[in-house]
């Protein structure tokens, strides 16, 4: 069955994607989760992509910081949708990681996120997506998931109402 | 048969967008092309995206400019994967685009590739990607198509030589 | 009578656009409050702004954060004054809202105020201002309350002074 | 009758700011255009501001480019409300007249759009939009104006059409 | 005798201006500090800065944050010296005071420091220096305390060396 | 009597300065110009401005592009006034060499004005400003030069006017 | 002997590298180009640098543009030296390079230079001081070229003082 | 034997220098650290590098914030390679000091490293590339570095899966 890589390039990274684990988790999709680096291991992200591929992985969410090359990196290696999270870490804020992520040149496309947080829940969703685009089942469940956001909307509205007493 | 809606918000942005179309032209991807804006033709939007998504709209690419929420607009009403392409129009040269475009809040995502051209070309590419995780054929093609841009690199690598005199 | 309908796209904004309602109430303002999303509920927040109008709604007012499409969104749907206040959320604290915001296409203009608070306050007193174009007695209130914004002025230099000791 | 005062700070932004008086003379809205410089005529500036108050002035558009203060000094003197215009001239490219316009202090807002010629063209309907709000026939202009706008995309999406023989 | 006029645009900016006021103090320069608004006070702003180069005022420091337009509407109504400390206040940390302050246009000069508390200890040296052009004593006093800096450079450099053990 | 010294890191920013040495021609003040970097020549640098300290200059101008060190390296030798003038050089266009210039630690003040042309003149009239603060007759110049600068906004005025036909 | 690898990822990056084998030549240093890409190429690039150490490759440098990844790829299989380019490609004008370049995370560094020409060139210095750390000849030379330089500076002011007719 | 000169502009970037220190004793380079100003103390930093050159320092790492001139200024005095620390402090978080250090003019390379802790740690990595250029134990000892980082990503990722369960 089809899977997604949840790759990292640093531990430090792992408190904020969980919340993509977690949309994954809750949609009854698949994943592995390794700390692997663009820099530190190219060898062994190498392999792991090609192994990864040949165990049907069908997409990788690759997350990483300040000069963030790990999504590129896997990109660069399969020819499988990779979506890359920019990490805000350091002084730069996540600015560095947003543009060495999203500006990958023609022939080679890293699907962007937002930088952090609600980047990291949005490559869940994503990775949901691509994986529902064969599977009706899973775009009814991302269909009612969308649903039920919309009634947390409703529910923030009506405490925003009590709030101001109406 | 699944196929890719490529929107935009602007006739202008046609010239940048046609990088995109080669890309799925190239692949033998069925694609439509419309000219809607989130701000001037909401409704025509959200009509055309449920339209599309009925007739087995596999994947959203979705180009726009300054304030670009063409791309979130069209991800509000389908859980299909929206690709958006930051256009670099006006004198913030695209800055504007890419914000708009990739900052989405969680539950909502936008899979967003560089800004202006080599992004639209990443649009094409990444939306082939989405169809042949279930698609093997178009897999070996994409396959075919990186191998094709290794010898494109030794070529220019083979030009600089001969300009070096080596 | 006219009244401002101030929308948010999310309950963690309200805190920040009390700062907006206190100014409409000091100013004998009429107002509705609703979090809506322009992403996760795109036809409640469209169904709202027509409702609105047909209740003589004057002007809007609409904060959001990072791709903050919300006031752009409202904006298309009416040709009533739409004021956009930016909110700094998320790691590029609030430079993606403010574009996101600011930056509409020709056709479209949404009235931005500064990121944050002090925005929330102003778009308060921007709508007051518009409805005032049209009601003598709030243009009056409002060259009362800027008066006594000079007299704050002036507390705050007497202040300083006595830190001095002058 | 209600009327718009056009102010700039150099006769520079003079071609920008002819796609707001172009709006503004399409909806046969009254309005009067001025140089005048924060910087460099302050006073006459301010006596303006007076003078146009006292005759029925029923909103401002200022327009200036580099640390433009032109808005927010006009928003200093007057109650009525005043759009910010950042013209993109010099190195900046106009960010730095965005900032200077649009960060105004609480208690004293401008309503900033877009830098550059959109958003002269967006300071033309948003003034319109103001005056609107107390005037039912120019409001069934603007949606009619906005109608038209409609119809332009559809007729940029026709020409795409034919550009790709479909 | 020659004194220096140091202008805030609000209370909120004395704990950073103190560190201008140090400097003045301790090179025995007179002064007056007055908190005076650009936009809440334009009238007691120009009066004050005439009535101070009456009594003989050689310079002002204005600080400000965000938009920050008191060092510019100071420098449009004298000929004297202006000198601008952009202050980091709000979401954008200071850019948007530097920009609304460094970036004047042609013929009214504003002599631009660092955003921030450095930049107010510098308003103060530079106050000093443009002083000491005519003032021998006060270029001698400049020179000692440039002195006195070089020596506490030394002093840091010993603390670094005992704390590694040389 | 008191002039000014003009330097710059390259001849290639000579045409820029060109606007400092007419202000300073027009106002009769005498000028120095010298291609100096803080880069290549630092020495030279260093010797140049303790030599015209030594020859009563009374304030520095210096401009350059990039890392702009050059005002820095020379107000490290002087407790002179200096006034540091970005150029806009290169593909970040200037705001490197703002940072650079305005960006000094406590103590060691550099007086920044706008980027490029616009500050190259606002340099020329902040020097002649520093002059006059000694030098009455100087001050009635720059009085006079004030007021042309406001016929010339008059003037810009009329001829917005008669392109209105009014 | 030593010798220094100059790779590139696009042919369009030669016009510009350009710059830094000139210098390389000029010092009579030996160098390679090669067109190889972090993401089209990445095999072959890994391979090369294997293959280059093996040949006593001294010191690497690396230019890209966007999201410039090939210098953090080429330190990922080597502890040589490896300057970075970042090239200015594409509307974001080399920040996006700059950023991709320098940010690198602890443990693999890249030594970054100043985007386009300029950086270049320095590229090529940079190299060659490298090497002179033990190539006492090639040290001598570089002095005797920074002596050159000052040379250049001098001509160049000579050039402005006929300009001014001095 | 070759060793390595750490400088700094003030005690206050010492805590984020001792990563640099600390990467320089693990692989056994000596040493020397100095707070020495470009601008408090010019002629002392130029003594320092003249004189550390004369007792065979062999690389230079110059740690400096905002207009982070040190290691330029450095550069200036030497051709020995220049390593250049942004670091992060004040409002601007570091953006100032990386344009200040990395926009060198052509002649004059710094090679900067990423802002903050990361950057020191680089430059210490870096610095060791250098030497060990010509020093074959060295290059070993920094292979074996590289070696022991991998292992301590597989760390990380085994504390990964532990706290997945896996």
């Amino acid at each position: 069955m089809a899977w997604v890589a949840v790759l990292m390039g640093s531990e430090s990274d792992w408190p904020t994607m969980q919340a993509c684990t977690e949309v994954l988790s809750g949609l009854d999709i698949g994943f592995e989760v390794r700390v692997t680096s663009a820099h530190r291991t190219p060898e062994q992200t190498a392999a792991y992509v090609a192994d990864a591929v040949e165990r049907d992985c069908a997409a990788f969410v690759c997350a990483a910081g300040m000069a963030a090359h790990l999504a590129g990196a896997v990109a660069a290696h399969t020819v499988r949708p990779v979506i890359g999270v920019p990490i805000a870490s350091g002084p730069l804020a996540g600015a560095d990681a947003l543009l060495s992520t999203v500006q990958m040149p023609g022939g080679i496309p890293v699907a962007t996120v937002a930088v952090g947080k609600a980047g990291a829940r949005n490559a869940g969703y994503l990775a949901a997506q691509i994986l529902a685009v064969a599977d009706a089942n899973l775009a009814t469940a991302l269909g009612a998931d969308r649903e039920a956001g919309r009634a947390r909307v409703d529910a923030q509205n009506a405490s925003v109402q009590r709030d101001l007493g109406r």
